[in-house]
């Protein structure tokens, strides 16, 4: 007896050739499909399924690249223990709307003898690109790397990485990449705390102290709406990420485009905040509402 | 009385926006013709006519894009000087089989706050790289961003700029740009002299000895052949030029993909040589034949 699969056309396409990848998206771009892309580095979670849910939504065809990508980890970094799982992952966006999941060999994103990376300044110099070397140079090449793979109409990138998006967007304009950005919003557990591929290095009394980062920025948007001066707020928020035991890589309020102080009101603003939990490095951050 | 312009399909469309030129492009290829591009920085010489020449052949459509590229020019070098004559290089190529000259203006190719650049190591890093630092960074740079705009199937490139071509065909291999590269001969004028833009520089008696260049080329491959050292056959190539009076930045044989010291036979090896007349900068090379 015959079963009925409705599930069928929601099982995504397992590609690993970059080559195969581009074809499948081209075509499907022929025939007048929208085609969305998330890039990700596996370990999915609900910030990544809602980028992928936000692009079904918005476009007829989606893929969605998992590659851990070696370039954008510094020396004594996690790339060894970051989470893989590409059984889970496809489980993950498997009926939410993932019609590829282009999971490519690193020697097919980075050929032997591979010479060559790109480089952004502006929006890369400060905080991660400070503290992380490298690590906006490895996360440009990828992603351009990525995007001429997967040719899409547009991209889906999860605000919480704020910095990144920025060094992409001006990645993508300066080079003339093909390609739209859309930036959607941080996904939070119950308790705050932004999901993060890197959470699941967190337990017990880190996992409790992680919330402090979320904290600290809700602290930080009450201060700025009552008006307070920009070096009181970051000193307030420091203050509580320490008084839960996080070390404070930075916690700074800067405008949300360039990343520099913010101009005089109205200043659209982004309160960015960075800091560890013993081995476990986190990041996180809130836009401002407008203030005069 | 109308007059039949069999020669109209001949004048090519000037195009200065990247996004007219990236819609043109792809419209042209979706109708099914195969579009040839060929970088240029102007100046158009008989070399850059074979290109296009080369290009017509084997392709539907050439775009001839014309682009002075600031940043693959060092402080002190002749970017400000490096002969600009758009007029003259439409009528260089009209006739000779290009459908659009693409001449962007300057920040349409690197936009107020332009952050970003790419960076070639492996075949970069010698000669031209050692003598020119971040040459050739504005050069891969400058190629991808016109690349992205100029979406064609096949980018023609002069072995005059033999270094440039493995500098190039590195790139669209470790970031996957769709498209082929073909690097086609050099031209010389009618005593050896490569043709080269900047040949416009040379009078008198430099313009004499500027011949010198391609001589010890000559000379290297005669040697070569006889099974002459590596060594010997430099140092014959450095002494013809300094006694033409030409200051020499390097005059070496190597292997003609590493551009490190050529294996053991059979080498595929290439002489390459550069050097000064006055104020004016010259490189040439010869591929030589495989010597087992």
């Amino acid at each position: 007896m015959a079963r009925v699969r409705a599930d069928t056309a929601d099982e995504p396409t397992i590609v690993a050739d970059p080559d195969r990848m581009h074809r499948d998206v081209l075509a499907a771009r022929g025939r007048g499909r929208r085609v969305g892309f998330v890039p990700t580095m596996g370990a999915l979670h609900a910030g990544h399924v809602s980028l992928v849910e936000r692009a079904a939504t918005e476009c007829d065809d989606v893929a969605v690249s998992i590659f851990v990508n070696p370039t954008q980890f510094g020396p004594g970094e996690d790339f060894t223990r970051y989470p893989r799982s590409l059984e889970a992952d496809v489980a993950a966006v498997a009926g939410r709307g993932a019609t590829w999941i282009f999971a490519p060999h690193a020697d097919a994103i980075y050929p032997p003898g591979c010479a060559t990376r790109i480089v952004v300044d502006g929006p890369a110099r400060r905080f991660e690109g400070e503290l992380r070397p490298g690590h906006f140079s490895g996360v440009a090449t990828v992603v351009c790397r990525l995007f001429l793979a997967v040719p899409a109409d547009v991209a889906y990138f999860g605000a919480k990485d704020w910095q990144q998006t920025l060094v992409v967007k001006r990645m993508v304009r300066d080079l003339g990449l093909p390609v739209e950005i859309a930036v959607c919003p941080t996904i939070r557990e119950p308790d705050g705390l932004a999901m993060s591929s890197r959470n699941a290095y967190l337990s017990g009394d880190d996992r409790t102290r992680a919330t402090a980062l979320h904290e600290s920025l809700v602290l930080a948007e009450r201060a700025w709406r009552a008006g307070e001066p920009v070096t009181a707020i970051e000193q307030t928020m420091r203050k509580h990420l320490a008084s839960r035991g996080v070390a404070v890589d930075y916690a700074a309020i800067v405008d949300r485009e360039s990343l520099e102080p913010p101009s005089k009101p109205p200043a659209d603003a982004v309160a960015l905040v960075a800091g560890r939990l013993g081995s476990t490095r986190l990041i996180d951050n809130l836009l401002l509402p407008r203030r005069g």
